[in-house]
């Protein structure tokens, strides 16, 4: 382990952190919070001085292997929680540390859990800080960073310079830094124009900024007691539409950026997620009507629930613990299925379900035919083997992650249906549960223990397990050479890094 | 398709099924229950003429191949449970049809799930009928079939003829024959062990006879409406020692019958099988101590609640539905690892997680040192990389199965823990569930549509997933030719017919 880079990365990061951290102190400042204000401008100048501290010296060796680039990510993530947690801490807005933790987890991860009992409460400094942390998680801290410092050398030009994977189905440009570019650009643009629909709909421009970066990074934080349910149906609307919109992989946008929208609407990962989205719309309105005075009601309110929960968002409109058993049903597995890859959503990724369901159909063409060579294709292009297996190692290790968690959740004494739901939730980033954590409950009356698996689920299901899991190999911190970063080591990086893994790039 | 020696063997397979109808007959006799002995004795002659009416032509064409051997074994499986269900039926002990298939389906995947609200209402006939279905169902029909047969060529010479698998890490004897014939001695001396114990502790022949092949099958019926809660410690206990030796590895008892007690304990399936047990029950016991009046009696109960979950049995001695949360949470998670493979357990399998936890160790090594080459080991020999991805589309095609029907049985209305824990407890054969369908609940309140689907999901989990998919493959039935029966083809009928596969094997 090259721990000087590892260094020199995290002293970037809390540069960083600092930078963010001055927009909630200027929200403090604009509503007259000063209490709350000084303390955002406090835990800012920390940001600074350990980041002088850690980018002190320069490391001698600025080479970066796989195993520096995960721990690197995954280090990034956890301090930024912990210094981002600090505000609220020192503020007294959030008494516990721990709660203040798992607030700013369940912000930079998109996941939107939350333990406030009365967010109506809080300032509007830390109000935009837990939207704030939505919006820099969704498209990822790292890919921030890469997308705004010049090459200027060093550690961070083997991440920037380095070209993209190589046999890749749609990668976006050459060039590490302009694909972080390009995606930071379509995410900001799309951002703005949801932003510009929501406070045309008459939204105060407070809630739309908050509601807007909680939608863009699929997070789910909003800033009433009662979520998303007050707002107009044409703002509703508005949300259903771009939560669906932020679910979808980024390199459509690109091709249609480039003017290739035969190429943007045929990737079948899409297709699938736009298909699954409307069979459940369809399904659940069905089961829901009786609840609702007429049709329209229902199937407006069943196509935010299934848009919130399919992107990983969270928000709600209606409390869905009260539905029935089929459409709740629906709506726990599409907390499992999640978003396209590529996407600012989490969960499994549609693309992972499609090449596992892929993965089955060869198996048993195999067992037919067996002399048969077969591989599994997406969008008319082979998907590597090596992509295959690593799907099914993903869902090992999730499902390894998820029994552990549940056990140690558990121990809290809670129903089943509870326990379940908040590791699911966490694990795959999207809010709300059901019972004790469903759309009205919190996640409040968790012991401390629980809290903190359910940050690191958080954590490993933004990050995608392996960088979290990076952590506890102990092989992974010792001084050892490995070989340089490759084409291969770089796709780990990069995904890692750029925004939520695509495994059929 | 060859669907001349599948007709073939679908006739044996009835005349099979009439001798086994006529061991309740001869119950119904000694009992004096004359309206139901008959009923079996008029399915038995049924059963003669359908099997005379399918052998009745010579197949031309002997030869079998993979498709015809999935195809096959899941047919045989539908026609016996078709067949075996109708003596309840007939005889009016249970009025609906598909609650007798259900009931009969259960027996012979050694599910133990039931329909019945009053067992002791039924006659001993019936108790017993269901009771063999377990036995049979246990180390499996054709296994059965191949071990009673001569070999007098055919068709059926090319499955007992046939070569056992090449690379093997533990077959039993070249010869499939053999192995069918050492297995069933193995399993009938371990019953007959078990009847004798259970004998001397006191307990009345009809009911020793009954639970001793519930145990050995790891079925499940019960005789009394309490299961097993009324019987003595000691008988209990006996009980509890059974069903952890029938959930191990054959291979381990045919090693020590072979003297050769260092490899047998040497099998890191079964050491693992054993180290899940103790752990659960330490954990267990600890946590359910205050419902129980001393030590001794929570660590009693907790053990054959845990020996009976794991191995997928499914007796119980008292509610574990009102058992803490903790408690409840392991052994829904014990539900699903199952027995080991090559046991007449069912489940996952304990050695698949194995397979699948050094899976995940091996991917993050090639993480961190990519040009590493390493093999996934198994008691010190490596695990066929083929063997490894069959194990993860397993898991997958389980994922989805389980999904689907999940889904239909929602539409049942019951409430979340019902519908999943039905779902998990038919497609891993346990028996009882969770809230409706506890071990004081059944499965008669669910409509015709979800019992037909959970004798799907039974026959599934029983036949480990691929034959009864193949029947949903259209191109399973077509004509074609395909190659001869390779030893990699073999191996997947061996798995199916011998027992539960063994993957390792």
């Amino acid at each position: 382990m090259n721990f000087q880079i590892v260094r020199y990365m995290l002293g970037y990061v809390c540069y960083f952190e600092a930078g963010f951290l001055m927009l909630p102190f200027l929200v403090g400042l604009i509503y007259r919070e000063f209490h709350a204000g000084v303390s955002f401008l406090v835990i800012a100048a920390l940001c600074v001085l350990l980041g002088l501290l850690f980018t002190a010296k320069q490391p001698r060796d600025k080479r970066m292997y796989t195993k520096e680039g995960l721990v690197t990510v995954a280090l990034c993530w956890i301090v930024l929680s912990i210094l981002g947690a600090l505000p609220f801490w020192i503020s007294r807005e959030i008494p516990k540390y721990v709660d203040a933790l798992f607030e700013t987890v369940s912000g930079f991860t998109t996941t939107g859990s939350s333990i406030l009992t009365d967010v109506e409460a809080m300032s509007h400094a830390c109000l935009f800080w837990r939207s704030f942390t939505h919006w820099v998680g969704g498209m990822g801290v790292l890919v921030f960073i890469l997308a705004i410092l010049p090459n200027k050398g060093g550690a961070f030009m083997n991440l920037m310079k380095a070209e993209s994977p190589g046999p890749s189905v749609s990668k976006l440009v050459p060039r590490l830094r302009d694909t972080a570019l390009y995606l930071y650009g379509i995410y900001m643009g799309m951002t703005a124009i949801e932003l510009v629909l929501l406070l045309l709909g008459g939204m105060p421009l407070f809630d739309a900024l908050a509601l807007t970066m909680g939608t863009a990074g699929t997070g789910g934080f909003a800033v009433k007691n009662s979520g998303v349910a007050d707002y107009t149906v044409y703002q509703q609307a508005v949300i259903t539409v771009f939560m669906i919109l932020f679910g979808v992989n980024f390199n459509t946008y690109f091709l249609l950026v480039k003017k290739k929208p035969k190429q943007a609407l045929m990737s079948e990962e899409v297709l699938t997620y736009l298909g699954i989205i409307a069979i459940s719309v369809l399904v659940i309105t069905f089961n829901v009507m009786p609840m609702f005075p007429n049709a329209f009601q229902a199937f407006h309110h069943t196509a935010f629930q299934v848009g919130s929960i399919i992107t990983t968002t969270g928000f709600s409109t209606t409390d869905f613990n009260l539905w029935p058993p089929l459409a709740k049903t629906i709506l726990m597995i599409l907390v499992f299925v999640g978003a396209c890859a590529g996407s600012t959503g989490g969960g499994i990724k549609v693309s992972r379900i499609v090449i596992m369901i892929k993965g089955i159909r060869k198996e048993i063409k195999m067992l037919l035919h067996p002399r048969s060579v077969d591989k599994v294709r997406m969008d008319g292009r082979p998907v590597e083997h090596e992509v295959v297996r690593s799907v099914n190692v993903y869902l090992a290790i999730y499902i390894l992650l998820f029994v552990v968690s549940l056990l140690i959740v558990t121990l809290d004494e809670k129903d089943l249906v509870t326990n379940f739901t908040s590791v699911a939730v966490t694990l795959n980033n999207i809010g709300p549960g059901l019972e004790v954590v469903g759309p009205t409950g919190n996640f409040s009356s968790f012991s401390a223990l629980s809290k903190l698996v359910l940050c690191f689920d958080m954590l490993a299901g933004r990050l995608e397990l392996f960088p979290l899991l990076m952590l506890f190999v102990p092989s992974a911190w010792t001084r050892s050479t490995a070989r340089p970063l490759s084409g291969k080591s770089i796709k780990g990086i990069v995904k890692k890094v750029g925004g939520r893994g695509n495994h059929v790039q």
